[in-house]
């Protein structure tokens, strides 16, 4: 019965979508597809502050500055590796292979300049909106593995994502590669970018190991609660709200009226899904618990926006409503199932990113008549074996050779007190065993702090 | 005197406004309409993440993270509904009626896609725009009743806010219903939108009663400080920014030089109404009380945007600071006075959105020649009438099947422990009665939180 | 090398920046430049919250509410003054001067509305872009002179720098004056901006003097710890984000291909130089100090963004990454400098702002062969004199009248307790000296916060 509701979902949509874009490209085209990257581009480059806001509040309080650190500068990283290998090696002559080619990238936008619009959109926004995506790649791992890692371990581990192993995987989609040959449908990244985080995440997170007291020798597990939950409620507003520009920029175009027809279809889309995770997701938690569980509901509706990704352009409303609840659901069932098996998975990031990447990747056929579950489960899997060995490589060389996991002291101290040598909230009493947020004694006196 | 001020300053603007929109339209007028919906759209989701932003400010530690889920929760819900009922209703077929039809909103773009572009932009475009502007005539409720209300008692009566009454009473002026046919003059809705808010949120405020403590037996008004301030005044510093998408995208136009040109001062009107409510409150609250509340400034802010809201586009920008200067003077008078009448609204929802949304809807003849102050009072006195009786009954429904107030016990630990069974702040320690915040035991032992 | 990789990168850069844009211009294209000032100018407006955030992060908890309304309420100034005085000094028949004329700014787009659209945008939309600038220049000074100046003393060095200082100085590069006839170039404002108000916070940072305890006597720094780093760190995300706008907006148009481009460029380029400054500056600190510092990281970011603002369109992106990367070196070894004068500056923004906004205008030449090192000098001197003059003027006649500092004894409570009545975290233990965030005793008694 759903099925079929999607299906006549599908048909109902899919004519507004089928107009040629094959016309010559005009320059006031060329400028509206340009200025919806930037402006696009813009919505997504927020979302990295979204995962920075969402983390922070998410993690205890002696946490807290190191996650901002790594959120931030994890989109620094991303920003200078894609420059330098990462948009030539997802973009330049892939042409149905596994790789692009190695290369510092610049711009080439002589032939608009010379009056030649038929690139579509300048060479600067393209990239720049290509780089953004690379960014939620990484912040997607360092929620999952917070509170324990190194954070120059971290940092080298991004650095080797954003360069190296998200290029390659997304050359094949969205680069030209063999899986976009196959037909392999993904929109805007369910799998390329969402689930693609969550591989490199599981791994991180199997290899560090569990927090310290997470999981008791008698099986016991221990919430450790988020110490801000106004600041992950932000976060995932901004995440929200970025997603409009994540989904709806991924059109690639508004220069004509398909396209934005597409873009309006697309932001609707991907609002619905994200309303469809969280009601059912506080829905379902209020039933197996009692209660709702605030931060269940915030991963709802992310849960609903990854799920939407790979194809927010072909469902109704109510398909899209429907495909983001069962995201919802899915994020919820999986939190305990990632607890049985004794990954620490600090924000729920495997739940809501890696679950959902899949799930959202396998349901583009319910309303898209081009894509086959076959080539999208040959995407999913493809995508996972390559991104968990060469993810796993990287963790394990870096724990052999500098180390990924702060001493147990330094954990129970907090990274701040490690890594930073900063308190994120200085002047506040916290409840944590050891008094203040665990650097007591940091500073010598108390005369120094007038 | 300011009379005159306010017509001269009319009549230097109103030419520049008298352009016919009448052309047949360009697929890049076209693609232009639809493409401010959304980013205009986009600016006023984001305004939800602004009241949820100022509300957790603004309410003690020990109901923060209840407030956040509510914030997020009802735009979900909004959209939810909006889809199912609200749009229909309130846009289809009203045709100088009270009301509109019933049905779940589909878009069509047919017409578009076959290059025919007289729809002017895409039906999604659209839906989403007026989508979002339901969802903040229920976050203007959620403040005022904070603290005290149930969660899930207040999340039906959002499903009925948006799905009927909200519909309903905006059929009638935006719907093309009878007080369009009237000549009321709504511009971006401090009626339709703001004052409806304010009303449903007096009424939940009346019927639920006051908190506990917050006016004692001898009469004496305690005062009940929000708990984050930098948090009230970033999502303040949200809603202003969103409210030039609020005001401008009603425009509901772009692809002409007369709608950027109103869009332009549009945005910029709505900017001097901001400054002059908060300048004027800033001196009033210095003279009145010798010291400057910061919450007052940001009220200030918030009533003069939601003073210009009615009429955006008429106004000179010095009409425009003096129409929000005594939206900010009027918000100042109002908290006490609701205070005296021993209605307590949490975050001063009252003094903003009802008083300054009923201010500003009168005063749209001052500087619109086409406006009439008693088609303004009928419009601003129906929905009064409509809106009190309407949520009334939904209120009281509400309260003798499923309860609407927490027990004293809940409310004195906080709507934290007793709706979500989770702290906002959990790793800090509060100075609130009874030790952390009202959930001291609730983590069995220190030792699960290592 | 490094200079000849400038050279190097700017010959690639340039031809495709070497349009004509004389054509005559469209509806479209007026609608197009006219949006993207708005656009762009809302992401500029965002960036008073990005300084507001950012501040109420780095300092101490006594004085956020305090720095929170000073942040919001200077934005309101600027709209004011900028409308009463301000845009009319600075761009109103400069004609190759000093000055603009007096009077108050009324927009008039008769012309426009008539089918003539040869002045390329509307008046309202360039007004708002430019006074959202005004409004940044403010906020550098607010949070170097923090916890310690007075509130209205502040507010009213605002009036002046708003109305009169700051419009005067940008007359001379931007309204057409002396400079602009020089051929000095300042893309978006390193000087004209950032350094106008690093200066004015120089002479309020010397005047004022340095908190109390900050500077012992036997010579030692001691280090004031931020309040809040996730606050800090969404600021910095904030002004990141919105930075985009401050520069891309200064293409000043989008109605044509090569002005598209060139925003695409000057985006990219901004995105590079903030990814170089705060990498540069996390290896610098780790190098110094053994820990990297998450607020040198933050203004790290901040100085490449201002390093890039004088020339961002024609630099590559390497280039871009070390203009940034320098601004970032030169940030962490500002911040010691000012130390060693004892140089008071709360948030850095010395550092960031005044070192980085001449190291930027200097910068220029590297990368713009029609800009001149010599001109580059006069520009970034001349601004430097007048400003630090008439600033000290302002804050000198502010000091012998009405007083600018607080006195000792509400330095030791905080700002908060003395100028505002009313603590920023009221809820929350403080470990300040005196318990509480220094309003112990504030609220009569436990039973008023129940």
């Amino acid at each position: 019965m759903k099925k079929f509701m999607f299906l006549l979902a599908g048909l109902l949509i899919l004519p507004t979508l089928a107009l040629a874009e094959d016309a010559p490209v005009s320059e006031m085209s060329y400028i509206l597809n340009t200025f919806s990257f930037l402006v696009m581009g813009i919505l997504v480059m927020w979302m990295a502050a979204g995962f920075g806001m969402l983390e922070s509040g998410l993690v205890r309080s002696k946490n807290v500055a190191t996650i901002c650190l790594k959120n931030i500068s994890l989109f620094g990283i991303a920003g200078i590796l894609f420059y330098l290998i990462g948009y030539n090696l997802m973009y330049a002559g892939v042409d149905g292979g596994f790789i692009g080619s190695l290369g510092v990238w610049g711009a080439d936008d002589a032939a608009a300049a010379a009056g030649d619009y038929s690139a579509g959109y300048s060479a600067s926004s393209d990239w720049f909106f290509q780089m953004v995506f690379c960014g939620a790649a990484c912040s997607v791992v360092s929620g999952c593995v917070a509170e324990r890692v190194k954070l120059w371990s971290f940092l080298a581990f991004c650095v080797v994502l954003c360069g190296v192993i998200y290029p390659i995987q997304g050359s094949w989609g969205w680069g030209g590669g063999w899986l976009a040959e196959m037909g392999f449908s993904d929109y805007a990244g369910s799998t390329i970018v969402h689930s693609v985080g969550g591989w490199a995440a599981l791994t991180g997170a199997i290899i560090l190991g569990a927090r310290k007291g997470k999981y008791s020798k008698s099986g016991q597990v221990n919430p450790l609660p988020g110490s801000n939950i106004p600041l992950a409620t932000l976060g995932t507003f901004i995440l929200w709200m970025g997603w409009y520009g994540f989904n709806g920029g991924s059109v690639l175009a508004l220069g004509d009226a398909a396209s934005v027809i597409e873009m309006s279809n697309v932001m609707v889309n991907t609002n619905m899904a994200a309303c469809g995770g969280m009601i059912a997701a506080m829905i379902m938690v209020q039933v197996l618990y009692k209660k709702v569980d605030v931060t269940m509901a915030l991963n709802g509706a992310l849960a609903g926006l990854v799920s939407i990704t790979a194809g927010p352009a072909t469902p109704s409303l109510g398909a899209a409503t429907l495909i983001g609840a069962v995201g919802g659901v899915l994020a919820v069932l999986a939190v305990p199932f990632f607890d049985k098996l004794k990954i620490d998975d600090v924000v729920g990031a495997l739940s809501v990113h890696l679950v959902c990447g899949i799930w959202g990747t396998m349901a583009v056929p319910f309303t898209d008549g081009e894509a086959s579950f076959v080539t999208q489960f040959v995407g999913v899997i493809a995508t996972a074996v390559f991104v968990v060995i060469a993810t796993s490589i990287v963790w394990l060389a870096l724990k052999y050779t500098i180390g990924i996991r702060v001493s147990e002291e330094d954990e129970m101290l907090g990274c701040d007190s490690s890594e930073i040598g900063m308190e994120a909230y200085p002047d506040f009493q916290t409840v944590s065993i050891g008094g203040s947020s665990g650097i007591s004694g940091y500073y010598s006196s108390p005369d120094s702090r007038p």
